[in-house]
């Protein structure tokens, strides 16, 4: 780690090769590491931490090359105390919000929110317009289309055998939300289901199979219960 | 953001418009934004952000008006990188706790806790010595009583729509939890349930619909199994 | 809190009676309170706080004697925003990830792990290479054997009186997981249930009773279904 004090911003430090555009705004104590480009118009809350590089326990699946640096776009918000690890993508006008943390090898479409608290793993996809609410917790290996919805407190798992065997390693796999799906407040979704195209999860159901487009479904097991009203879809 | 380096405090910095009381205690790195007001007696610590102001999704449904700043009664204490924003008001002998969050326009009654790592979202009303404990999620618009007990963990809702459709804004409802309720570790509310006085709600429980005063519900979704115990009630 | 600023980290702020081995990185902002003492190797990342002193509220069963410093062992991380009570004693190895908090008098064992936003409470044990993932409550007077595996979002509890009655005090009992076992995401652990050795409770499992020795509980309330595979046991 080599951080200098950066007269940009009140008791913020810097490494090495940072890009920053004019007009990035800056709150009290943040960290910029090694390599970060931050785009024009950018808002950096108190206390956010970005570009940091993994620290990976001995038994930890996450992969070990080099990263490159972390790039912000264009009028994002990286809220107060929020932590963006390198290695990762964001697009313009994305907010990370306070406390939440994105992992390595993330990458965030345009507009997209990533809620209070909220944790987004390591080599996840996130398309545009999704929103992550707060607390939410998206595992490593998932794939969010476009319009995704995700409540709070939502969980999601990728792995069958809590770390047990060699066989996890190939068989992890988090979950895929395709286009306009909705996950309802603390809604659990087992390792590698596949939630539909505008599908509905009701709050608090336990997704064990995948769910179909445009379905609503609710309870644990989660089980379909009708089709998603017309005027709530999409592109209605 | 316009903040200054203060004597107050190790590496403080402070707002414009701000009143700090005499034997007011700060832990490293506090920042205390513009307008805030801190009571006697208070301690703030390390990393913790009072007065914070909102930076909205364009999705988001929280009111966008200008807002006063953070009011903090006497003796409080606001934990290790806590977030407090402006427009709200936490009377005498509150405690937020460590990186608990604490959004815009909430009222917090005297002698009441934020546990560890809680977010208590925009426009709630907490009343007097109510217990929200560590990682518990209290969404907008809720109105927790005098008294209420928030179990660790609990997750509350008040969106069926998610985010879909103009008709969610006008139906939109938290939970509204009265006087002496106390709500069990990862229990689940769904939106504008009422828990009636001094009722009790199982841990785990998925609570569809009202909770009569004075009941215990179990269950998934959670069903009335008898009344509370005579020396659990809180006049007891 | 007396701290004094410390060149031998970026903006690092140092209490009384702090013993720091040679070799120990320090991110930016990071705090040490009176009393801790770290090994050699550790890694402190930005904004990390060491051996924090409680805060309780009037209400809290949590015990109030005086506490000795926090101690941190050889080759730790403890990572960005994490908070580290003091009375509590990591061995060697540990990592404690980004926004975790332990709270006071917790013992954690070698090569064990604290996830990113995972909050242990007081006065619980942990073993050696113990894995508990993101934001996974581990509440108050649990322990947690060798080997154990607790997955995200995973839920304890210890208060079946949710802070109504003195006997509450006496009653208040953590979860005991022997030696192991594994504990499937956003699971929950009523107060004092047991799990046996190597046994695998599913995803989203509510545990209202104890959990025999090597079999699999999954459902709500959780219920056994069938054997650990043999090649999913340790010492497989």
């Amino acid at each position: 780690m080599t951080l200098r004090a950066d007269p940009r911003g009140p008791n913020l430090h810097v490494g090495e090769d940072v890009k920053i555009a004019d007009g990035v705004e800056f709150g009290a104590n943040a960290v910029v590491h090694d390599g970060c480009s931050i785009g024009a118009g950018t808002v950096v809350g108190d206390n956010a931490v970005l570009g940091k590089r993994p620290a990976l326990g001995g038994q930890s699946t996450a992969r070990r090359d080099p990263l490159p640096g972390l790039t912000v776009g264009e009028g994002c918000t990286i809220s107060t105390g929020a932590i963006v690890f390198a290695g990762s993508s964001l697009a313009d006008r994305v907010i990370v919000g306070d406390l939440a943390v994105v992992r390595e090898r993330v990458t965030i479409g345009a507009d997209s929110v990533v809620g209070r608290g909220a944790t987004v793993e390591n080599d996840t996809r996130i398309g545009a317009r999704v929103r992550i609410q707060a607390e939410a917790y998206v595992t490593a290996y998932c794939e969010l289309e476009d319009d995704v919805f995700i409540a709070p407190c939502v969980v999601t798992t990728n792995d069958n055998f809590m770390g047990r065997t060699e066989r996890r390693r190939e068989l992890m796999k988090g979950a895929v939300v395709r286009r306009g799906a909705r996950i309802g407040g603390a809604a659990i979704l087992l390792p590698g289901v596949e939630i539909g195209e505008d599908a509905f999860v009701g709050a608090g159901a336990i997704v064990l199979r995948d769910v179909p487009p445009r379905t609503v479904v609710v309870g644990q097991p989660a089980r379909v219960l009708r089709d998603v009203p017309a005027d709530e879809l999409l592109d209605a």
